[in-house]
């Protein structure tokens, strides 16, 4: 495929992993008596990856997330050359399913941000830890999370199967770390639904940038290592 | 197959997504303590899909969604002709599902119809959300909709999982969007419960043959660029 | 497989099914506070079925329901000299799956049966519907259970996933009609608690005997119509 | 592969199944008005194998419990001479993974241990649920998780479809026993968090060291008989 279609693929699944993820947060979580809880938000955010990785997984790889793709080019299974424009794309495509979202979410009467689903720590962590825990927590479930990533593509795992990995593997982080920093492990993501928050959301945004990166560099090491045949 | 054997399946197949889906929110969804929440009922909706489009896609397509039938028929994968036969097959499953869904709820003393999961915007939105606002999550979900259709059904996708992205998908699109309109989607869907609510339900229905279509039409001419080969 | 090892496979198979399915309504449902409700026993319902036609479909073919080895065979899938001793096998294992959740059960001080996941219409529906509508319920379900079965298992159909479609269509039909009658479509699974909870739950149980035999028998007719390539 | 590999997949995949299954105990099942409760902890943990099983199996075949080596070298799929650097690695992993959560954990103000997802019995089980029925209840779990991951494993099975029939297993093995237990099935996990509980965690742990191995070595001998060709 040419770069602009895999730009556009990025932008397109990028869009939806903000729209369906954040969205099911602010739209439906806290819903009166049925609401869907972090349970259902969990379940969200790892069938937008799932769909999207059946979707358009043949068009751009569907990284969908900055972090995911430079763990793949430690990894060695991504070009650096197109990291750049990837990591644009996806941040765009952030951006733009948090307005789509803004759109929507101001159509209620009494809407507030409320946070927006931005990430944090400390007095902005939905459980109030600390920076530190915040950290370890995204720097743990992103080297995880490339970890599943590298292992379901690898060429001796069952074919066809990554989508269903990688998305389960994304709800399964949530179910654990939603409490620590409402779950980040993606710094388009976190960028995206910021800029609309603004203040404290845009002031801890570093962490949930250089968090994630670091996990997902560490993974690329750990199995080139681990998954090389001897 | 035959025409006959194809409106057959989409019949018995929207016939299941009323029943099943509808089901589900009008008997389970606020059953006391244990009820199933809009989660359940997100889970309930994909799962129709998914497991018609396992035991019907061979007949005819399962597309189950007059905007579906659209979306596929802009997109090229779904000739013009069969559009109007299938979309009528459609409605009538719709009505079937939602009349079996009336004998069996009438079956509770006290039974009041209670919107009977009817789609709706305004003071009929579940969280009292705008027209504007229902009108943009309708296009952007069924939007979002077709581009997994497209895209999992594409022969670069892996095969046989179709049906997997797709229910899930429509999962998805429950969990974002049932605070918003109840989530449509589909015509089909709505008219099926919406003729046994009458009155509000019926005024407002416009509203989810347009915006679904809309938002279906869109995705098939976006997937005719991003998913050609260049 | 010799005709021991298929009733083997088939004991095994209903015993789970009635260990894990009613064990979740029995052990997990109400759970203060952190309870999986009437969502997380849909889930264990379908996933007793989903392992097990993983773990034994290639011994047996997975049926663990009278009323899904008579639809079977009135589909033409399954020889009607083997019907017999697989609902006896079926019958056995439920109701050894009902002796072991019992042992466990009663382990809690204070344990009482309380119904013990029994199906019931009336007075002992969960939400009191009355016997046509878990009569019109129990046919309906048990119909669309075996069109999912009839269908998901079509030559035509993609190979291998037939265990995910039919497990998360218990599920669905679990998330659908537990208010209604408990949920049965499946009479060795209302016989095997029937036993331990006595009294009404026996004599209510030809209910379900019944209803989803003439469901199943129906469904096998309308496939063969349905799905018969011209 | 080399062994150094195999039993740096075990380490990272025990790791990852009590840091993300014991986590979403820990962290998320009882937060505040949106907790995931025991369906998300179950969810939880049978996605930590299930993404483990995509992603190492190719390398160790991804056991992650003493009692699977256990059960598989019964059931002739695994070599004697592994088992014990299997279970090595396993309890190993197991200890890193709670050293993590508690680095995580203990970053919330006011943290307490609190159990730290042990397993127990009498008045350490959630339910307070007698040492009977506490070893009747994880030999049978854990029985049938191993006839699970022997039928789905065996090679008339559907190829490639273990990792979900096995992982959606753990699943339903916790909606089940959770309240009785607290569900262990696997030393490995029940020593990794019983270090950091000390007290009654360690006091109690052999139980869940000799019911899981005895029921793992139970499904060797009976998948022997079931399983093999006549």
């Amino acid at each position: 495929m040419s770069l602009s279609k895999k730009l556009g693929a990025e932008f397109i699944g990028t869009f939806w992993l903000v729209l369906g993820g954040c969205g099911s947060a602010v739209l439906a979580a806290a819903f009166p008596d049925v609401g869907i809880g972090l349970l259902g938000v969990s379940l969200a955010f790892g069938l937008t990856v799932l769909t999207m990785a059946f979707a358009i997984g043949h068009i751009s790889g569907c990284h969908l997330n900055p972090a995911v793709s430079v763990g793949l080019m430690v990894g060695g299974r991504f070009p650096a050359g197109e990291l750049l424009p990837y990591v644009l794309a996806q941040v765009a495509g952030g951006i733009a399913g948090a307005a789509i979202l803004y759109v929507i979410a101001s159509g209620q009467p009494g809407f507030e941000t409320a946070g927006f689903a931005s990430n944090g720590y400390g007095a902005h962590s939905p459980g109030n830890y600390t920076l530190m825990a915040a950290l370890v927590c995204e720097v743990a479930m992103t080297f995880m999370f490339l970890m599943i990533i590298l292992g379901a593509t690898d060429g001796r795992a069952p074919a066809g199967f990554a989508p269903i990995a990688i998305g389960l593997g994304l709800t399964l982080i949530h179910l654990i770390s939603i409490p620590v920093t409402n779950t980040s492990v993606n710094p388009a993501r976190s960028t995206g639904v910021a800029i609309f928050e603004g203040g404290w959301a845009i002031q801890q945004l570093w962490a949930f940038w250089v968090a994630p990166i670091v996990g997902a560099a560490l993974a690329g090491v750990a199995y080139n290592w681990l998954g090389k045949e001897d």
